[in-house]
């Protein structure tokens, strides 16, 4: 089809929305709109400037024969930051403290506004990581897994508590839990992850990190590598965590004598302060 | 900030794309660009005319004083066709087949490029149903949920076997598994669904359909009502199903004695006939 420059903005943008971390030849417009790669690479410098001074995302072209355009999304500062502000004041809600020090976060999580838009923060961080997959464990982490696995066009493993008849043959292994201290096992299906896969381990919620340790342990009996961990909300605690390196959103506190909670920014805030334009170049 | 026709086109087409089923109204955009409505109303035109000879979407304008637009994803018949016969030739392995007639399918449910794409498919069957929620049962069916969620702009409720301590006070119900006749229970937390919530049932596959019914009767227990209900796979079976007036993108029959399956369009295919342009018109 042959389109006006305007009609090829709409669509060129769409597509690349569409196809994230994903090389798209030159040729690939050129043919598609009839016109010349010229025009195409034109369009394709209105759509970076625009990306890039909007920060949702990258526009890395690659020139030559085998030159193409990859759109990396992710997220700037000014909208992070207006995200977790927003998470915090949903969150520091008196009624969502349940009995244990849990809280109830089941309505933000079920909402895909959050969902994605928390997906898409977390992609920015690991935008430069080369991810193969998004490991998660079942169940509430599992939107999330796919919102960040959605940004980076990668698979998304989910780990069980048990052998299911659905999954084929599997690998167990088990682990202690970091706050109840109990052995718990952890099965993910043999065909769901290569040797040296690059993982990108992500969970909705982190006490002493116990199932996030399982997680990285999983990994490595696949012979696979874990290339990051992110956690939406981890609890603060007087214990020292089981994992470090991991990416937290926000930081939980909770006073169980006197039912309160607090919420911070967690350990992402670092992560923040890079302009997206500067983020793996 | 100031922008050109074509800056303003990547940046409303993102946007849009980013904000579907909600009323945006034209003054956000005149606003955001510091231009007249009338050259957002011609940008609009633009996108529309995009929108719909790509058959990604309907633009519905709304004009007045009130008046705004909305996006309202959907797949048209060519790639909901490819789509179809892309997923059929992935499922029709025999090395997929397990011992019970179930279908290792976890590798398809865990690529986010088919379950967005068989999202979008779902939600444009469901495009004028004028949702509240998206309804799902753990595990399998999560992501699902949330890619027809995220098209529709509405929140996923997640129905589990048993209540957790996360999750507050619950409602259960007990319920006839189709298949293996056993009673089993399914749990939804009490503040996830309100009154009157016009609910979409999702699931990856069914067998007799114990389970959708289950989550029917779920949902009227809570005073909400069934807007309609989805499959992935639908199973071939001798029996009649529990429920009806379900949406199936694929048939699966299988043959134990001869440890062969095939694949076949589910009846979504009589949904794949209209034009985007006709659909809610």
């Amino acid at each position: 089809m042959k389109l006006k420059r305007s009609s090829r903005l709409v669509d060129m943008t769409e597509y690349l929305l569409r196809h994230p971390h994903q090389v798209i030849p030159l040729s690939y417009f050129s043919e598609r709109y009839e016109s010349a790669k010229s025009s195409i690479s034109e369009d394709l410098t209105i759509i970076k400037e625009n990306f890039e001074s909007q920060e949702i995302g990258q526009l890395q072209t690659q020139a030559g024969a085998t030159g193409g355009v990859c759109y990396m999304p992710c997220m700037g500062c000014t909208e992070a930051n207006q995200l977790l502000s927003d998470l915090q004041s949903q969150i520091t809600q008196k009624e969502r403290l349940l009995p244990g020090g849990y809280l109830y976060m089941t309505d933000i999580l079920g909402k895909p506004d959050y969902i994605n838009a928390i997906g898409r923060l977390i992609a920015s961080v690991f935008i430069d990581k080369k991810l193969d997959a998004v490991m998660t464990m079942e169940t509430k982490g599992i939107p999330l897994a796919y919102a960040v696995a959605s940004q980076c066009s990668v698979p998304v493993v989910v780990v069980r508590r048990s052998s299911k008849v659905t999954e084929g043959s599997t690998v167990s292994i088990n682990y202690i839990s970091g706050s109840s201290k109990r052995i718990q096992t952890m099965v993910l299906p043999r065909r769901s992850l290569k040797e040296h896969a690059r993982v990108l381990i992500v969970d909705d919620f982190m006490k002493a990190g116990g199932t996030m340790k399982g997680m990285m342990n999983l990994t490595k009996e696949f012979g696979a590598e874990v290339a990051g961990m992110a956690v939406f909300v981890e609890k603060n605690d007087e214990r020292p965590k089981l994992v470090d390196q991991y990416v937290s959103l926000l930081k939980l506190s909770i006073l169980e004598q006197e039912d309160t909670l607090t919420i911070e920014n967690g350990n992402v805030a670092k992560w923040l302060s890079i302009p997206v334009s500067q983020i793996s170049e």
